[in-house]
């Protein structure tokens, strides 16, 4: 390619990118001026796609990890064809368009992943990498050969997320990622030296990364360092390109200023004059046209004899071939609800992180898509896919994933290997370090994609340990995320209904909450399948009313016992295995399993807050508001009143006196 | 010293801790058994402390980050004779003792931060490190000379939130932060290598440190790497110490098996044995005693010299000595809460976070241990004292503080200095990213320490920046964290009611939430800030109770103006500035506030979770439930139906049709 054309493609996209924040009067423009240079040689020259097929299979993945600089991609993307038009350039930031703030996957074709919390696309490029070599392992194709190119700034590497990426990236060899470090020396606050002075090369070096340190507006340099990345072998990649911040504006290059505001329209013609550019507004050059058609023409014929090649493999490898549109359609086979109900209705007591544990192997048998790990506590959280490998930097055929101790970046690389729909990948921790990785989980959310966090040691009852260690806040915490499904199984058979309903809710995240301790198979009297998914069912005492005791997970066996004591009361047990999913339902069915006007009891070993909308605020609330305590669990459940006894006094004091 | 009693010492730490874990069947001895060695040497020789005085100012500080290891402090605080008994060791983890799983701030004397949650300490301890800079170039004295000792595990390393607070600490030149990593090569999974295969020297050095690598059981070594290390200036130092897990253990040596289990009653036995040691139990031989004791008296000889030295200091510096002790106090003058009032009540419209600026300035005027800091926000957050320097690596007589993109470390290191008692330190991000240092935050609340986290850009009414930067569940996920003030104030006046409560209740943190908005001053009917400090309080309308509106923070504006639209009905205005706060009052108050037979309405530009128990499930919700979207703040004030005209509509048709 000529440089002259890359050149003048780079102007194209910083013009339409300081346009863009001009006209909403509001945006980032430093980043796109400073990257548009590393952004147009990697568009035209090496990044694999094809606009009319934005999902094509074997194509590389771009991640905007310093998604603020989100002109930049929308600008990309209108240039190369992908859909976006001139007008939803000029609605940046308006209500409605296709053109937000920061890109949002599922909005915008040809936005891979929702960006703008700083660290988050990081993350998310290693999470697709890794998705990609596994993808590659799993059917025995060099077809999928995924690259991963990301920008990313300062602020994404003083993340620590990024650092737990880095490191688990270095550890797994993923040498399909190249990311470009937009390194401008200048941060919100100023100049990056007040407070980021590492050594960044020798960082990621520590790491396992091969590094390289170009100018990032010389193309040739740019070029010969995306080629000496791609070509590396057996380490992930970091082109440090040392770049100037708003580079095109005469004034306001270099300076803190340019980061988060409009140039200004003086600026901005003096910009558009500087950079030898028509006055115009939105203009867009013939021959960048042109240059961009013929990148895109390029594109095609590597997609036409990829699709060619596929085809080939296809109908060479047949059972391999419909395992993996399975793995891509999600189907989820018709014995799969039998037998998980089958085989963990059958468990008389165990604790719940055991039976998802038995639940997560008959979910991969049937399953291809399902991977996943822990942050170090497979021991504890029993997530570990008994008859298959960990992934490793030399075979990723595997399906278990070793994380580290790194709760944030493993959410984050869950949610990028959701992001590429080949998975249903899961994360598993303690649920007190859910906060560890909280925005990830929110992202996931954010974004509809089908990411899977499991939590164990969900309350008190984790016992010795101690406060530190034990949720009081956290379900309720993870409740209150719009577009999370939060379940709480009491037993087996509520395992079974919360992994099935979470597998089919394909377009959004879910969180399994499982217990330390044993529990009991619960009594139930005629039960079916569609109780349980409906969110929340009565358990017993269909016919009774007079006290209804509610509760979710290791409660139920609680209020299960409490009702025995209540033998001279006519008591119902209702449980919620899904609080979200159970508001989903009708008002006259919730009615139906919670009588508004019956004496309700709440239990749940956890905050109250958020149960008042289910329950009303007459109900006798049995839960936990303060910090827990270091004891064995059974104290615990007498000294924090989860016992039956207490319970039922409790009961008889508030209804019956 | 020996390395004869230093041996025995460690083997007396040895066995108490496991003894411990085996006394509680419950716990992790691994750790303990593989440091002792580290901690004979550092405590007997090294560290500073006075058992009798353990608050002395003149003290060093350990952090066990790795805090699963508590036996290991809990054994050094006993042999050491801070309080703890041999009665306390065998009530390791049982209910109400000093002992608990992880060590507790608050609860055991001599625990200086409290750890468990991996890499919480790591950056605590920096804070700590901080503080002591920042209290000599303060106070113009080298008495306050503390050291910071630490001892953090692989764990600790691969958490995102130590590799930001090692970068700050390396660029800050923290040379008085000397860190033990325990290079034991074993994680909860098994062999570290399996997902943990950073050079960690190199990455260290990367980011500033001094590095030191040493055989973990050479006390000769040990001692010789402590003291190079202290006697390095110019950079914070790491020694990597390489450890056998569980060593003294002759079956379990060097297997993750021993890091959380107890090593069973036999090979406790054979320990024992293997070690030289009496089979009785929590047997401590008298030399070891001695030993101890004479090291105390050591460290007793230098606290006099230093209580002499502080005393001529004072005598000299009475001025100086003066603040120092209002400081230690956190004495509030009298004068600044009329100062507070009298300015920022004289503020018309402004938005909160300016106003909030303002009120820092005042704050920090009267207040000697105000200091702090943004994740590279400080434009945005307005949280810069103006007239005070900026600490840096040459100067840390300055107030603010620069953290980087590092909002997890941030919110430990300002906790680091609060658990030092000598500061109000603040952090500041936008309400958003408060998901990133969530568990500093929880943990700030658990430990019942004055950390200030103001969170700025506190609602969807951010605007352009869209969802992934606008709050939704955030105010409410702050709420129901125990222990933790949450503080929305919705104009000057509250604003400086909600500081001024904050500054007062020193034993636990708060958060501030301030808008990007600009708000105007509210009417008020014959305000007294009594009033404001009850958490909740009438606005306008205190004869009104047909329909009360409840509101908080930039809410409370749009129900002033929805009342003005409803000029037939008789309306109320209430502001909840702090909602924990006002549950406090007497149900009486509340009652009295908002009366539970009207018709009552609430308004928070946030999720509605939690609201049912203040206003009833009757309420009218108006509030915002899902995710927000890009577009001008206005633009989104009318789609999301909180304009006065939507809520006065949406109050008709509820109770008026």
């Amino acid at each position: 390619m000529s440089n002259e054309k890359v050149n003048k493609l780079a102007t194209a996209i910083r013009v339409l990118s300081a346009e863009g924040v001009e006209k909403a009067n509001s945006g980032h423009p430093g980043m796109p001026l400073g990257t548009a240079d590393l952004a147009a040689v990697l568009w035209s020259e090496f990044l694999k796609f094809n606009p009319e097929d934005s999902k094509w299979g074997g194509r590389d993945r771009f991640v905007l990890s310093a998604g603020h600089g989100s002109m930049l991609i929308y600008s990309l993307l209108h240039l190369f064809d992908f859909g976006l038009k001139i007008d939803d350039l000029k609605n940046f930031r308006q209500w409605g368009s296709l053109t937000p703030g920061h890109p949002e996957f599922g909005l915008t074709n040809g936005v891979e992943v929702t960006t703008g919390p700083l660290g988050q696309g990081f993350a998310n490029g290693i999470g697709l990498a890794l998705s990609a070599k596994m993808l590659a392992a799993k059917h025995k194709t060099e077809l999928v050969n995924t690259r991963v190119f990301g920008i990313v700034s300062d602020g994404d590497l003083m993340e620590g997320i990024s650092s737990e990426a880095a490191s688990l990236a270095g550890h797994l060899k993923l040498d399909n990622v190249v990311y470009i470090y937009d390194d401008n020396d200048i941060s919100i606050g100023g100049s990056t030296d007040i407070c980021f002075t590492e050594d960044i090369p020798k960082r990621f070096e520590s790491c396992g990364w091969n590094v390289q340190t170009v100018d990032g507006h010389n193309v040739d340099e740019i070029r010969e360092s995306l080629e000496k990345a791609i070509a590396h072998k057996g380490q992930p990649s970091i082109i440090c390109a040392r770049t100037k911040i708003g580079l095109g504006s005469p004034n306001k290059v270099d300076t803190s200023g340019v980061h988060g505001s409009p140039l200004g329209s003086e600026e901005l013609a003096l910009t558009k004059k500087a950079l030898g550019w028509s006055e115009e507004s939105f203009f867009v050059p013939e021959d960048v046209t042109s240059f961009c058609s013929e990148v895109i023409e390029n594109n095609k014929k590597e997609y036409n004899e990829w699709n060619e090649a596929f085809s080939q493999w296809s109908n060479s490898n047949p059972e391999e071939a419909k395992e993996y549109k399975n793995q891509q359609d999600k189907v989820v086979p018709s014995e799969l609800e039998d037998e998980l109900f089958s085989e963990l209705g059958k468990i008389e007591k165990d604790a719940t992180r055991n039976i998802s544990g038995a639940a997560l192997q008959i979910l991969a048998k049937h399953l291809p898509g399902l991977v996943g790990g822990s942050a170090d506590l497979e021991p504890s959280t029993k997530t570990l896919i008994k008859d298959s490998a960990d992934i490793t930097p030399e075979d990723f055929s595997g399906r278990n994933l070793r994380y580290g101790v790194r709760e944030h970046a493993m959410g984050a690389i869950c949610n990028g290997m959701a992001y590429t729909g080949e998975w249903i990948p899961y994360t598993a921790t303690f649920l007190v370090f859910a906060d560890y990785m909280r925005h990830a989980i929110r992202l996931a959310a954010l974004s509809h994609i089908q990411s899977m966090f499991i939590f164990t040691h969900d309350s008190f009852f984790v016992g010795e340990d101690g406060p530190t260690h034990q949720p009081i806040e956290h379900t309720a915490s993870l409740r209150i995320i719009p577009n999370l499904d939060v379940y709480r199984p009491a037993d087996g058979i509520e395992v079974a209904a919360c992994y099935m309903m979470s597998v089919k809710r394909t377009n959004k995240p879910s969180a399994h909450l499982f217990t330390r301790q044993g529990l009991p198979l619960l009594e139930r009297e005629s039960f079916n399948r569609e109780d349980a998914y409906k969110g929340g069912y009565i358990v017993s005492g269909k016919d009774n009313s007079e006290v209804v005791l509610v509760a979710t997970g290791s409660e139920v066996a609680l209020a299960a016992d409490t009702a025995k004591l209540l033998s001279d009361k006519k008591v119902r047990v209702v449980s919620i295995p899904c609080v979200e999913i159970f508001m989903e339902q009708s008002q006259e069915y919730r009615d139906s399993v919670i009588p508004q006007d019956s004496n309700i009891v709440l239990l749940e070993a956890g905050i109250s807050t958020g149960w008042s909308s289910v329950v009303g605020n007459n109900a006798l609330f049995i839960t936990k508001d303060s910090f827990g305590a270091s004891a064995p669990a059974g104290v615990l459940a007498e000294k924090f009143g989860f016992s039956a006894n207490s319970v039922a006094d409790k009961i008889n004091n508030k209804f019956y006196c």
